[in-house]
């Protein structure tokens, strides 16, 4: 561990503990809350307590949500497809103007804070990088981790019911519009939390979002992927959605799961009859989705090989 | 000054600094900072050193701009038509599903922290409510007052010139879409500072959204106002703009101007051939749109009397 001034937390001490996370459960009932639980760590300081405050009241990544994020997968210890997520983050830091340590710096960072994580604990990782303190030039980047939140288990087994909401956009707007920010991970995610609670409250577990030509096109925390006529397909990333690591991870493996890959534009109604349609994560891997404005979808028998092909469990 | 437990700074040593901010200049250049020229007091604390971290890392406001915030200028120490932006806020936290204060408690947080600052140096305040750390239950609340940028005496003298920009909506749709978040004020403004560096990239001082039906709604940081055969119109709220408080206090002088008033949606091509065309806001008042991508404005003999009327100083 280079990056180290606070002391390193004891792995027998987070592993004594039970974790439970609040946000996006599916009953959305608030749920206990520990923050030794988590390591924190700022580039440039290294780990800190966890339970400490490291962002200041002028951060433009606090008061403006300028920045970029990004969230991985330890499975066993290892970031999962690191690389992808890094060369995500740095589009969508270039997208926003916002100039970022090498590449390589950042991974050394976040690799030394995963590794005194405990390997037998399945983490999410997050990496966020604001535009820094007014005056400064320099970017805020911490990164945390902490277990994987319990409804992830419960959504791979039960899958997710979605409905659908506009996003507002024609699905072409955003290609000519580069300020409407399509395919950036910025800390901006209002919108999202919003069409996520509209859908809580709605007794599903997702926003299926439509282009207001009636496309689908993702959900705010997944990627849409879908089977059709031995075909698995994908949404184009020029529709302004973010391009999905897992969903590109798992589109490689379509051969073998005996599919031909492709991306098209398709209709809520064109999902309904779908040989099958799922959600793809970096956190949960591949969920199915089981439901559409209430009506059932096709639920496919290639689900459990697809998730073993791209290393993720099924519950 | 009742929520303090930090020492208050003296007056004195505030007004022995010069003030410029990096935010927003005409030029983009970065100026010089220090810490020292502002005050910050968090809810429940009171004021902290302004030079030290307030929020935590799994703070939802941060990691996903999850939460509202108004600013307004204190003149003479005193809030700007505070009352318009409590109630604003109470609004956007609503659309948030965010539980806050009652408007009373944080009148007496803002009011007090307020009272902290040299009556003679003109600054904005800023109100921030995050929806607060995970599993906590409790919004995060700050406050911080810093002197007035630079460039708002130089944008009232000079002017503003704008260039257009899709919001990517049809001007009826975020009405339908409550997920969307029109009208509500929230930290997620990555798209708000995008449209802006897209239009200083091209010479212009702010972004003209327009509707992707053609109508002109607003700009990042200020609301539209323009003057055509003896009447001020402003654009309707159901459009999704933020309801401007400036542009409020404005509207109810046209009688003393000599005008009607009215609301209307505009085109560009209507601005251009309009009998004046202003940007209002918290800050910096009413200002003259001078240019709309590259074409001459009329400008308005009225600006003055308005500045008056409304109480803004006139550069």
């Amino acid at each position: 561990m280079r990056c180290g001034r606070a002391p390193r937390p004891a792995p027998a001490a987070l592993r004594s503990r039970t974790w439970q996370c609040c946000t996006h459960t599916p009953g959305g009932a608030a749920k206990e809350y520990s923050a030794v639980d988590r390591l924190v760590a700022v580039h440039g300081i290294g780990l800190v307590e966890a339970d400490t405050p490291i962002v200041y009241a002028d951060d433009p990544g606090l008061l403006r949500g300028d920045g970029v994020f990004e969230a991985w997968l330890l499975a066993a210890g290892q970031p999962v497809l690191l690389p992808a997520h890094l060369d995500r983050l740095h589009r969508s830091a270039l997208s926003l103007e916002l100039a970022l340590p090498e590449l390589d710096a950042l991974r050394t960072f976040v690799l030394d804070v995963a590794a005194a994580w405990p390997r037998d604990v399945e983490a999410v990782q997050r990496l966020v990088c604001t535009r820094g303190r007014v005056g400064t030039g320099r970017p805020t980047i911490f990164t945390t981790v902490e277990p994987v939140p319990h409804w992830t288990s419960i959504n791979r087994q039960r899958g997710l019911r979605l409905v659908t909401g506009t996003v507002g956009f024609p699905v072409q707007e955003r290609a000519t519009a580069p300020w409407l920010l399509g395919g950036v991970k910025s800390l901006s995610y209002a919108v999202h939390t919003a069409s996520q609670r509209w859908a809580a409250n709605r007794g599903a577990q997702e926003m299926l979002w439509l282009s207001s030509d009636g496309y689908a096109l993702e959900c705010p925390s997944f990627n849409l992927v879908w089977i059709r006529s031995s075909t698995m397909f994908t949404v184009p990333s020029w529709s302004g959605i973010i391009a999905g690591t897992t969903a590109g991870a798992l589109i490689t493996q379509a051969p073998a799961l005996g599919l031909a890959s492709d991306e098209a534009l398709v209709t809520p109604e064109e999902l309904a009859r779908a040989d099958g349609v799922w959600l793809t994560g970096s956190l949960s891997g591949i969920l199915a989705a089981t439901e559409l404005d209430g009506r059932p979808l096709t639920r496919s028998p290639l689900l459990a090989e697809a998730r073993r092909l791209i290393g993720y469990p099924g519950s």
